[in-house]
C-alpha cells in the first residue's frame, strides 16, 4: 500500500483527528503532495514534519482531491461552507448516516464539485494496510480518477453510484459487530452464574461464530429468493430452544432483554406461519417498521 | 469415528426421533450393541435392519449405558420411570435447562443411578463425524468410563461435574448463533432499502463476522479480569455510531427493535461511568437482572 506506483495526486486532508492524521501519513507514504488542515493547528505538526504542506484555513487549498473527517456532520457543512468546491472531488470519510451522505452529494454538486461518500472499517492504527476496508459510494468515474491515492489508505471498495451505500453498509457492519459482541457476552453472563471464566467459553464461542458466518451465504440466496425452506432447523424448533434463553436468563437472574427480543422475533414469524419455515424467513420480521 | 477401536459397550437408546435414529445408527456403525426403544415402535424398523434389538418398552432394557433424546422434559421424566436406572449411567441429550438438568440428576441419583447431562451441537446428519461436538457434564468417572461409547457420537467434550454445564454452554452458543444471523438480517433489511441484495452484503458480513470473532478471547480476558482498558474504539465512540444504526432503521422504516436494544445497553453502560471503557465493559449491564 505504502509504494508509489502511480502518478502523484495532490490532495487535501481536512480534519486531523487520530483517523484524519493516519490518513494524511498514509497519503504521504505513498509519495501524493498532502496538504493539511484541522481547526485545532497543533494536531499538524508530526505530519509537517513529515512532509506535510499547512493549510491556514479549510479554503486555503487547491487540490484536486479533498478527503474530509471530521466529527460529525455539522461539522462537514461548517468546513465545506469554506471550501471552494468547484471542479474539486471531495472524499467524505466521516461517520453518518445514508441520508446524510445523500444530501451532502446534492451540496457539493450545487457548489459545482463532484461527492464520494466513504466509511472506513478499520482502526487508526490499520490504516495504509491491506486489512483496512474503506468503502466509497457515489459517481464511478470520479471514484476511478482518485483511486489510485485512496489505495495508499488501505482496501478501497467501490459499491455504487447511489451515495448512502458507504453509510448503510458501514452501519450494517457495525451492527453486525455489536450483534456478535452482545450474543457472546449474553453467553459468558449465562454460564458466569456457573463459574465458568468468559475464556474458556471463547474458544467455542469463536468456533460457533466461524461456523454460523459460513452459512450466512446460503441463507441471503433464501433472503433474495424469498423462499426459506428449512432443510435442517425450523423456525419452531428454533423456537423451543429460545425458550430456554428466555428461561435460564430469567432463573439464573442475567438480562433477559436479548434473549426476549430473540424469542419474539420468532414468535411473530411463527404467528405468520413461518414455524415450518428456515431461520431466514424471519427477514420478514426486520424489513416491518416497529 | 466409526471405526471399532475399543470394547463393545451395550447401550440402549430411547427416542428414536431424527436425531435419536441418528445416535443408534452411530452406535451401531461403531460396533456397540445397541437396543433401541420409541413410544412409536415403527420408527426403529431401519435401525433394527442394521442390526439393532428392539426393547418393547422403555424398562425392557439391560444395558449399562442409557442414551436418552426425547423431545422434552416431560417426557424425559415420563420415559425414566418405567426404566430401571439402578447401577446404569443414563445420558440424557434432551434440550433443555440447566435447572432440568439439575433436577434429573437428583431424580436419578435417587434411582440408584448415574446422570450425565448432555446437549448435541449439531444436526442429526453430522452425528457420527468429528464436525458433531456433544458437550456432557456430570461425574468425570461416569463419563470417563462410557466416553468409549459416546465417542462413536462424534467429538464427546466434557465439560464438567455441574450437570447444568451442558444446557447452559448449549443456550449460550444458540444465544450466539441467533445474535449473528439476527445481525445479518438487520443489515440487509437496511442495504434492501437501498436495492443491494443480501447475497451482495454476505461476503462482507461472513468476513466481518470471523475478524469479530477473533477478538472475543481478547474481550473475554478483560470480562474475567473485570477491566475493561480501550485500545480502540470506546463505548462513547460505539454509541455515536449507534444512533446511526437507529436512526436509518427507524428513517428507511425496517425494524428499530435491535438497534434500539444495542443503544440503550451502551446508553446505560455510559450512565455508569464506562463511556471511555472498551466494549467488553457491557458484560455489567448483561449481568444484571433485567
Amino acid at each position: 500500500m505504502s509504494t508509489m506506483t502511480t502518478t502523484p495526486i495532490p490532495v487535501t486532508v481536512l480534519g486531523l483527528g487520530l483517523m484524519g492524521q493516519a490518513l494524511a501519513a498514509a497519503f504521504l507514504r505513498a509519495g501524493h503532495p498532502t496538504t493539511v488542515w484541522n481547526r485545532t493547528a497543533a494536531k499538524a505538526e508530526t505530519l509537517l514534519a513529515q512532509g506535510a504542506r499547512r493549510a491556514d484555513s479549510a479554503g486555503d487549498t487547491t487540490s484536486p482531491l479533498v478527503v474530509l473527517c471530521v466529527s460529525d456532520y455539522r461539522a462537514v457543512r461548517e468546513v465545506l461552507e469554506s471550501t471552494d468546491l468547484e471542479e474539486r472531488i471531495l472524499v467524505n470519510l466521516t461517520s453518518g448516516t445514508s441520508t446524510q451522505a445523500r444530501a451532502t452529494a446534492e451540496y457539493v454538486a450545487e457548489r459545482g464539485g463532484t461527492y464520494l461518500d466513504g466509511a472506513i472499517l478499520a482502526a487508526p492504527d490499520g490504516i495504509g494496510t491491506a486489512d483496512a476496508v474503506i468503502l466509497h459510494s457515489g459517481p464511478r468515474p470520479a471514484f476511478d480518477e482518485v483511486e489510485p491515492a485512496l489505495r495508499a489508505l488501505g482496501n478501497a471498495t467501490y459499491l455504487g453510484a447511489d451515495h448512502g451505500l458507504s453509510a448503510l453498509h458501514d452501519v450494517a457492519v457495525l451492527g453486525l459487530m455489536w450483534s456478535i459482541l452482545n450474543g457472546f457476552l449474553q453467553g459468558a453472563a449465562l454460564l458466569g452464574t456457573a463459574g465458568v471464566p468468559a475464556t474458556a467459553f471463547a474458544p467455542l464461542a469463536a468456533q460457533s461464530a466461524g461456523t454460523v458466518a459460513g452459512w450466512l451465504a446460503g441463507y441471503a440466496r433464501q433472503v433474495d429468493e424469498g423462499s426459506y425452506p428449512a432443510p435442517d432447523s425450523t423456525i419452531d424448533t428454533h423456537l423451543a430452544a429460545m425458550e430456554h434463553f428466555v428461561e435460564e436468563s430469567e432463573t439464573l437472574g442475567v438480562s433477559a432483554e436479548l434473549p426476549r427480543l430473540v424469542k419474539a422475533l420468532a414468535e411473530r414469524a411463527v404467528a405468520q406461519g413461518h414455524g415450518p419455515s428456515g431461520y431466514a424467513a424471519l427477514i420478514e420480521q426486520f424489513r416491518e417498521k416497529a
